[in-house]
């Protein structure tokens, strides 16, 4: 069992670093080969731009980034990660929520590893929701938050996490097929005392010790819930949902 | 009337790059002195670290970066564009939709602009969503797609635009105070023909012409709408309402 972990966080003294740690040492103990990712300790080009491609003949920037694909020219950090990714059966992601979503560091990341060719393609039947290169894969978020668990509840100001974390989850980790565990998040964060660093630590294993049984976020899939136009066919949800909930089989 | 851009696409040969233009014009002609954070062009720094914050002697990322911000030891970049935010009446962003939020050096722009102390606080009770450093100021998004109008309609598989935008428009623009007019969405934005390309300029303009006068979005304001946990006050929606749609006032 492989399992990559794509991991951005500035700080080599801070909580995230501490769970990183822990993670890497009960994958071990599960007998897991683990890779990181560690986006900020490999100074990880974040910017995506026609510096990843090598020569092209094209101008236009998607055109370019799928030619590159095409030419295997891309840049090796890129070709590195896919590799990491190709190998893989499980990856994580681990970030503090920064602006309600991932750091730059780390959307860097996706901008450029999920490239055009490899993440996404550039005709709309491209397989993806639920199929794609990643398929046969589980992916899993842990997040920490500085806000606190009422913040992010369903009536909470900031919205419902699960809400927040949907373009990531469904649009970025779904979308090349990947299966998506809840993710483990850490409200709280900032200041956490020992009592509560030793239940998130525990409820960090469990969740490891369990990636390969547990139930994974029943997205449904395009090629089977969806018409023509990429809309979910009708009835299949119940009555009187809305939003991102329509995209999830209950 | 001072308007800032902030623009975020590597192809200046680019649809966004042409509509870039037209807004200049646009606002130009209208009379508002109009600067441009053109992000690429600038090479601006996405990854936010402690190069931002000068001598700190925090080791925490969060309290070196509050730190900074007392002692006015941010990074010059940074600082450029708190002034220009502080000096404008508006404030747009434009950026093509990358994995369903904003380019990773717009993200960047983000973490290291609105940062502790300018864009936020370290406390719970710090002014947020609908009062802040930016009241009385208005947002507005103008954001391109690959996916076609349908894939990010009510039931496309994309999620809707709109609860796609929500973290961005509610959670970052709303939050430091700015009133977020409805966004300038253009879908199937690839190899857009001629005509397409006349009536989304025609769009673009009607838009930024009735800019002071368009009604925003009607987010809550935290301090009249939720609980001293930052719930939803009971009540306070049309029954039945979930997800993000809670958050707005109809």
């Amino acid at each position: 069992m492989r399992t990559h972990i794509v991991y951005a966080h500035p700080d080599n003294g801070s909580l995230n670093a501490a769970l990183r740690d822990e993670a890497v040492l009960t994958l071990e103990g599960l007998g897991h080969t683990v890779t990181v990712a560690d986006l900020y300790a490999m100074n990880w080009k974040a910017v995506a731009d026609y510096d990843d491609f090598g020569p092209t003949d094209s101008e236009r920037f998607i055109a370019a980034a799928g030619e590159a694909w095409t030419n295997a020219s891309l840049a090796p950090d890129i070709k590195a990660e896919h590799e990491h990714l190709l190998a893989a059966d499980n990856v994580i992601f681990q970030f503090p929520l920064w602006w309600y979503t991932v750091p730059a560091i780390l959307k860097g990341w996706f901008d450029r590893v999920f490239t055009s060719g490899f993440g996404y393609g550039p005709t709309h039947d491209w397989p993806r929701f639920g199929d794609g290169v990643l398929k046969g894969k589980r992916a899993m978020v842990i997040v920490t938050t500085g806000a606190a668990e009422d913040h992010l509840s369903e009536r909470g100001v900031n919205g419902h996490i699960d809400d927040l974390l949907f373009p990531l989850q469904h649009g970025v980790l779904f979308y090349p097929g990947m299966a998506v565990l809840p993710p483990v998040v850490v409200t709280s964060a900032l200041g956490m005392d020992a009592a509560r660093y030793t239940d998130t630590v525990k409820h960090l294993r469990e969740r490891l010790e369990t990636l390969t049984e547990t139930e994974p976020i029943a997205y449904r899939k395009q090629s089977e819930d969806y018409d023509e136009h990429r809309r979910l066919l009708p009835g299949r949800e119940a009555p009187g949902t809305t939003g991102f909930a329509l995209h999830i089989a209950r």
